[in-house]
C-alpha cells in the first residue's frame, strides 16, 4: 500500500479525486457512472423533491457547517452535526428535550458541583427523610407486647441515635482521607482486597434500589394519610376494589413517583439540585416547628391525639428479643449516611471539608428528629395503622388544617426526593463498577445531559419492579433493607482501620478508635439485625449478595480475557491485508446487480457470481447475461432442489472454507433502497435473511450495495 | 480488471491459491496471518470443542459432500447442504417437521394430482358442507313472522337449487374452455378487461376468507349443539363465564381449528386429501342416511322433534321482501361451486373431463341435500336455536344415541374440512395474482412443502381476526358472504359470454345461452342480495372490494415501475467499478481494528481512520498508535462534544458527500463474535446501530469485520 504514491488528499482524509475507472474490454461497460447508478441524495430528500443540483450548492455553500478545523485532520463537531433528521428523529428529540432537555457538551461538567445548601439536599434527604418512617418501623414491632411495650422506642431510638453519631465520626474521616470518593466499594476494595470491596458494593448497590423503593412507598403512603385523614378512606377502598388485584392507590402513586424521579434524574445532578433543595428544606422546617409546638404543647399538656389511640391486645410478651428486633427496625434511620462518602467529588471546593461539614449537619438533623418523632409518639401513646404516626402527630399539633395539609406534602415531598439520593449514587457506584470491569461497560457511559442513564434507568426499572413484587408494602421492604446498608459500614470502617494502621499518617491512633468502635458496633448491629431479621426477609439480601459478586466477577474475566486478546504485542504478527473470495449471489442480472458486481469487482481480484436456482431455464438465461454484460467475471451456479437460498450459500462458503479454511470470503448483495419505507415489504427480504444467517460467522462479511429505486 | 491475467480457479470459482501479501514499509506488519486473525471455525463448533485441523480433515475427506457437479461451475445442492446447522435450528426444523412434514423436492410436485375421489373432498367439501347452515340461514330470517311463515323456505330453497343448478352447468363449459384453471379471475380478465378480472380476484380472496371463517364457526357451533343436546349447556355458561368477555367456547375452538387447518395446509395437498377424504364421506353417508330414515319416519307418521318447537311472536308480516331475505340467505348454498374450475390443474389426467363429473357429482349432492334438510325442517316445523337445524333433525331420528353424536362428528368434521377449500383457492388465486404483480411476490413462493406457505398464513391468520372480531357469531358473518360469490359468478359467465362471441367455437350458440342464462340470474341474484342485506353487513364486502383492487393496482404499479429501472437497456451506460472511500471509525487501536483496518486497505486504495473521540489524552494515544501500527494511513480525528457517534459519522458522510457528490461511502467496523451469546451484551452496540442509521443512504456501505473473540 503505502509503497504506491498516495494520491493528494485534503483534510476530511478524502483524495483530491476519486477516479473512476472503466473496464476496457467490454463494448457494454462504460467508465463514466451513469446519473442513475450514483444517487446522492437521502431518500427523504428526493421525497421532499429537493433535486440533486440543489443540495450540492447547499452543501457548498454552508461548506464546513458540520465541523470545526482544529488542525490538520482534526475536527470538532458542531452542534449542526449532532443536528435531528427526518420527523420522527426529530419528533423523539423534541419530546426528549421537553423531558431531558437539551443536550449538555462534556465542557459543561465542571459547572455542575454542589454547594453545601444543595449537596444536603441531594445527599442528605435520604437520612434525614427516614425520620418520616424509622420510629413507625420500631414501634410496629413493640405493638404485639400492648401499648405499654410503646415506651420502649425511646431506648431503642436512644440506641440508634448513638450509633448514628458514630457512624457519622467515622465516615467524617473517611471523607478526608478519600476525596475522590470514598464510597464503602472504594475503601473495603483498597484496604480489605477485592472481595470484600465487591460485597460493600454488591450491598451498596441493594441498598440504593430499596431506598427508592422504600422512600417512594413511604411518600405515597404520607399521601394516601393526607386523604384518610380528610375523610376518603371509603372512596379509596372503592377505588382499589375497581383495580386489578395486584395494584392498589400506593402501587400506582409509587409507580408515577418513580417514573418522574427517573426523568429528572435524567435531566442532570443541577436541576433536580435546585428542586430538590426546595422540598428538603421545607419537610426540614416543617418538622422542626411540628416538633416544637408538639413538645411545648406535651409539656403545657395541651396535646391531645386527633383521634385516641385503640387499646392494642397482647400477643406476645415483651422479650429481650422483641427489642432487640425494633432495634433491628429502628436502624434503617442509618441508611443513606454513606451518601455523602461517595459524593465528594461533586461537592464545591474544599470537597472534604464541605462534605465534612454537610455530613455533621445531616446526622445532627437526623438524630435530632428521630429522637424528638419517637419522643412525642411514645408520650402521646400514638400507635401505628393505616395512618403514618407522623400524619397523627401532625394532626394532633395542628389539626386537620392547611398547616397540616403542607406539612403532610413536604413529607411526601421529602421521601421522594430521598429516592433522589439513590438516583445520585446507584448510577455513579455503578459507573465506577463499570470503569473497573466490574458492570457492563455501558453503565459508564454518560447520556446528553451528562448523566449516566444506564444506570438511571436501571435503578427505576429494578425498584419498580420491587414496588410491584412488594405490593407498595413499606414494612415488608425494610426487613430487606438494613442489612446492606450495615455489611457496607462495617466493610467501610474496618477498611479504615487497616488503612490507618498501613498509612500511620497523623492521628492515626486516634483514627484507628473512632473506625474501630465504627466497624465493632456496625459488625454487632448486622450480626443482631441479620439474626432477627432472617426469616422476615433478610435471607433475600444474604442470597443476592454473594449472585451480584459473581456477576461483578464474571463481567470482570470477560473484560480482561477481550483486553488481553486485543492488546496489541510487540513484535507478534498481524495482517496488514485480507485478500478475500468475494461471492455476489444473484437472482437476475439487471442494473441493482450489475452495481454489486461493479463494487465486488472494484474490491477484489477473486469475484465470483454465483446464481442458487430452482429454475434450469432461467439459469441458463442468467449464464447468456453474465457472458455479455459482465464476461470477466466467473460464474457459479448452483441448483436448490428444496428452493431454499440462504442453507445453499452456507453450504457454499462452508466448501470454499473446507478448500482454503483460511480464506475470508465477503458476500455482496444489492439492496434496494425504496422511496416510501412499505413498499420495502413488496420485496423479498433475502437481503436481511442473509446477513442473520452469516452474522456469527467469523471470516465471512456480508456487504448491501443499495440501489436506490425511484418512487 | 478483465486485461490483467486471472489466477487459475476451481470449479467452485475459488482461485487456486489465496495470497495474503504483506505490507512492505512496516516493521510491525507482516504477511503471513497469525492463526489467531483467521479463525475458521463457526462459534457453535468452536464451543463443542472441535479443533481447526478436525475440521479441515473432516470437509477435505467428505469432498462434495453439499453439491454434485454436473457441469463446469453447475452444481446440484445434495440434502447434506440443507442440513440445520446449531441446536436452535435444529429443534425448529425438528417441530416443522413433525408439523409440517420433511421438506419436499421441487422435482416432486407432479405426484400431487388427485383423483376424482379425493377431489370431490377438496373442493367440494365447501359447497357440500353448506348443507349444514344454508337452511338455517334462510330459517332464521323467516321467522320473525311466526311459526307457519318457516314453510315458505322450501321455496326459496327449490330457488336456490334452481340456480345452483344453472351454476353448475355453466361452470362446467368453462372447466373444458379453461384446463389450466379458469377461475372467475382468468377468465374475467382475460374477456372483460383488467379491472373486471381484478374485482373477481378480489371477490374470491374474500370470500374465502368467509368459506374459512364461517365454515369454522359453524364446525364448532356443531359441537356445542352436541354439548347442549347432552345437558351440558349449564356447564358451557359456567366456563364462559370465567373467560375474558371476548371469548367464548364457540371462539376458542374456532380458533383451535384455524391452527391446525393451517398446519395441515402447510403439510400440502396431497396428504390433506386422504384425511379430508375420510371426513367429507363420512358426512356424505350419514347425511344421506339421516335423510331418507327421517323422511320414511315422516311418511310413517313415527318422525317427533326431541324437543317440541317454541311457539313464535309474529314481529313482522311475510311481505316480498322478507322472502328475497330469506332467498339470500339460502343463496350461501352456492358458495364453492367455483372452486373445482379454478383447480383443474390439480386433477388427474385427463383434467378437464375429470373436473366436470366431479362438478356435476357435487352440485347434484348438493342441491339433494339442501333440499332434503329443508323439506324434513319445514314439515318437522323445526325452529332455529341455539341447536342447530340439523342437529335437532339428527336428535328427531336417532335420538341421543351414539348415531346422533356420530354424524355431529361428522358434520363439524366436513365444516372443518370445508375450509380446507378456502386453503387450497386462497393460496393458490394469490399465487396466480402475485405472478402476475398484483400481489406481494411472496405469495407465489413455494414452501419446503411445495404450498404456498405466505398464502395459507395470510388466510389463517385474516380468518381467525375475523372469528374474534365477529364473536363467532356464524349469522353476521354470513351476512358479508352472498355478495362476493355472486359478483365472482356474475363476472365469470359474463366473460364466458363474451369468449364464446369472440371464439365462436363448436357449439358456441348453445354455450352463450347456458352462460348467458348463468350470468343473468347471478346479476339478478346479486342485485336482490345487495339490496336486502346491504344495511346487515353486505355493504362492508362493497367497500373492501375497491380498497382490494386499488392494492392490486398499487403492487402492479410499483412492480413495473422497479422492473422498468432494473432493465439494462441495450446500449446504455453502466459504472462496471465503484471506486470508494472508505472510513474506519475506531475507537481504539488493538487487533480488532488493525483487522478492520487490514480489510480496508486491501478494498481501496483511499482509506481513511476516523476516530470521534470525547477525551484529547485518548485522542494523542490514538494518533501515535496509528503512526507506529498503520503509518500508511491517513487518520482524521472528530471531538464530539456531545459523546455521540452516530451522528457526527452521519455528518461526516454527509461532508465527503458535499465535496464529491458521487462518491460511494464504505464504512468498515469491526464487529465481536462472542462465544457465548449473552456476553454480546457487554459491548456496546454501536456497530448494530450504526448499520441501522446507514440503512436507508443511497451510496453508503456498512461492512462489519467479524473478531472472533475466544471464551
Amino acid at each position: 500500500m503505502a509503497d504506491k504514491k498516495q494520491p493528494k488528499q485534503n483534510d476530511l482524509g478524502v483524495p483530491e479525486a476519486v477516479e473512476t475507472p472503466s473496464v476496457s474490454d467490454s463494448s457494454h461497460v462504460s467508465g463514466a457512472p451513469s446519473k442513475k447508478l450514483n444517487p446522492d441524495l437521502t431518500v427523504n430528500e428526493i421525497k421532499r423533491g429537493v433535486r440533486p443540483g440543489d443540495v450540492y450548492v447547499r452543501m457548498r455553500q454552508t461548506g464546513n457547517r458540520f465541523f470545526r478545523r482544529v488542525g490538520p485532520g482534526h475536527f470538532i463537531a458542531t452542534p449542526e452535526s449532532n443536528r435531528p433528521e427526518g420527523t420522527v428523529e426529530r419528533t423523539y428529540r423534541a419530546i426528549k428535550k421537553i423531558l431531558i432537555g437539551r443536550p449538555l457538551e462534556t465542557a459543561e461538567e465542571i459547572h455542575q458541583r454542589l454547594s453545601k445548601f444543595k449537596a444536603l439536599a441531594v445527599f442528605g434527604s435520604d437520612a434525614i427523610s427516614s425520620s418520616a418512617y424509622a420510629t413507625e418501623a420500631s414501634l410496629v414491632i413493640l405493638m404485639v407486647a400492648g401499648n405499654a411495650a410503646l415506651g420502649i422506642s425511646l431506648f431503642t431510638a436512644l440506641a440508634v441515635a448513638v450509633m448514628l453519631s458514630i457512624i457519622a465520626f467515622s465516615y467524617r474521616q473517611t471523607v478526608f482521607t478519600y476525596p475522590h470518593g470514598g464510597g464503602s466499594y472504594n475503601v473495603s476494595r483498597e484496604n480489605l482486597g477485592e472481595m470484600p470491596g465487591l460485597v460493600a458494593g454488591a450491598s451498596l448497590l441493594i441498598d440504593y434500589i430499596l431506598t427508592v423503593a422504600v422512600s417512594i412507598v413511604a411518600g405515597s403512603a404520607a399521601v394516601t394519610s393526607a386523604l384518610i385523614a380528610s375523610g376518603y378512606g371509603d372512596q379509596i377502598q372503592y377505588l382499589e376494589s375497581l383495580l386489578p388485584h395486584f395494584l392498589n392507590i400506593n402501587v400506582i402513586l409509587s409507580l408515577g413517583f418513580i417514573g418522574l424521579m427517573t426523568l429528572a434524574n435524567l435531566r442532570g445532578l443541577q436541576e433536580s439540585g435546585t428542586i430538590f433543595a426546595v422540598v428538603t428544606y421545607t419537610f426540614i422546617f416543617g418538622l422542626s416547628i411540628t416538633l416544637i409546638v408538639g413538645i411545648f404543647k406535651l409539656f403545657t399538656g395541651t396535646l391531645q391525639p386527633a383521634a385516641p389511640p385503640p387499646i392494642l391486645a397482647v400477643t406476645e410478651p415483651l422479650t429481650i428479643l422483641l427489642i432487640l428486633r425494633a432495634f433491628s427496625a429502628g436502624a434503617v434511620a442509618m441508611s443513606g449516611v454513606e451518601a455523602i462518602s461517595n459524593g465528594v467529588p461533586a461537592f464545591q471546593k474544599p470537597e472534604p471539608k464541605n462534605a465534612a461539614t454537610t455530613l455533621i449537619v445531616m446526622a445532627t438533623l437526623l438524630g435530632a428528629f428521630f429522637l424528638g418523632v419517637t419522643y412525642l409518639a411514645s408520650h402521646m401513646g400514638l400507635v401505628p395503622s393505616e395512618e403514618t404516626i407522623i400524619s397523627q402527630m401532625a394532626r394532633a399539633v395542628y389539626g386537620t388544617s392547611l398547616p397540616y395539609y403542607i406539612f403532610q406534602l413536604a413529607t411526601t415531598g421529602i421521601l421522594i426526593v430521598a429516592a433522589n439520593t439513590a438516583f445520585a449514587g446507584f448510577p455513579r457506584l455503578a459507573s465506577v463498577l463499570a470503569r473497573d470491569d466490574y458492570m457492563p461497560h455501558q453503565f459508564s457511559f454518560r447520556g446528553d445531559r451528562l448523566a449516566f442513564s444506564t444506570g438511571i434507568g436501571a435503578l427505576g426499572g429494578i425498584a419498580s419492579i420491587l414496588v410491584l413484587v412488594f405490593q407498595g408494602e413499606v414494612d415488608s421492604l425494610i426487613h430487606l433493607y438494613a442489612i446492606g446498608v450495615l455489611l457496607a459500614f462495617s466493610l467501610s470502617n474496618s477498611g479504615m482501620v487497616i488503612h490507618w494502621l498501613k498509612s500511620k499518617e497523623a492521628n492515626w491512633k486516634t483514627s484507628i478508635i473512632i473506625n474501630g468502635i465504627g466497624a465493632s458496633l456496625s459488625i454487632i448491629t448486622l450480626i443482631i439485625v441479620t439474626i432477627t431479621k432472617f426469616a422476615l426477609g433478610a435471607w433475600i439480601v444474604i442470597v443476592l449478595i454473594p449472585i451480584i459478586v459473581s456477576f461483578f466477577l464474571y463481567n470482570h474475566h470477560h473484560y480482561s480475557r477481550v483486553r488481553q486478546q486485543l492488546r496489541i504485542i510487540e513484535g507478534q504478527d498481524f495482517p496488514s491485508r485480507i485478500e478475500q473470495l468475494v461471492v455476489v449471489p444473484i437472482d437476475d442480472l439487471n442494473y441493482a446487480s450489475l452495481r454489486a458486481i461493479a463494487f465486488a469487482r472494484t474490491i477484489s481480484r477473486d469475484a465470483v457470481i454465483l446464481h442458487i436456482g430452482t429454475n434450469e431455464e432461467h439459469a441458463e438465461k442468467i449464464k447468456n447475461k453474465v457472458q455479455k454484460y459482465a464476461p470477466d467475471m466467473k460464474l457459479v451456479i448452483v441448483d436448490s432442489p428444496w428452493r431454499a437460498f440462504v442453507r445453499p450459500l452456507l453450504a457454499y462458503v462452508d466448501a470454499v472454507h473446507s478448500q482454503y479454511p483460511s480464506a475470508f470470503v465477503t458476500i455482496v448483495l444489492p439492496e434496494f433502497i425504496t422511496a416510501r419505507w412499505w413498499d420495502g415489504f413488496l420485496h423479498n427480504r433475502s437481503a436481511a435473511r442473509l446477513r442473520e444467517a452469516f452474522v456469527r460467522h467469523p471470516n465471512v462479511a456480508v456487504v448491501l450495495v443499495p440501489y436506490l429505486l425511484e418512487n
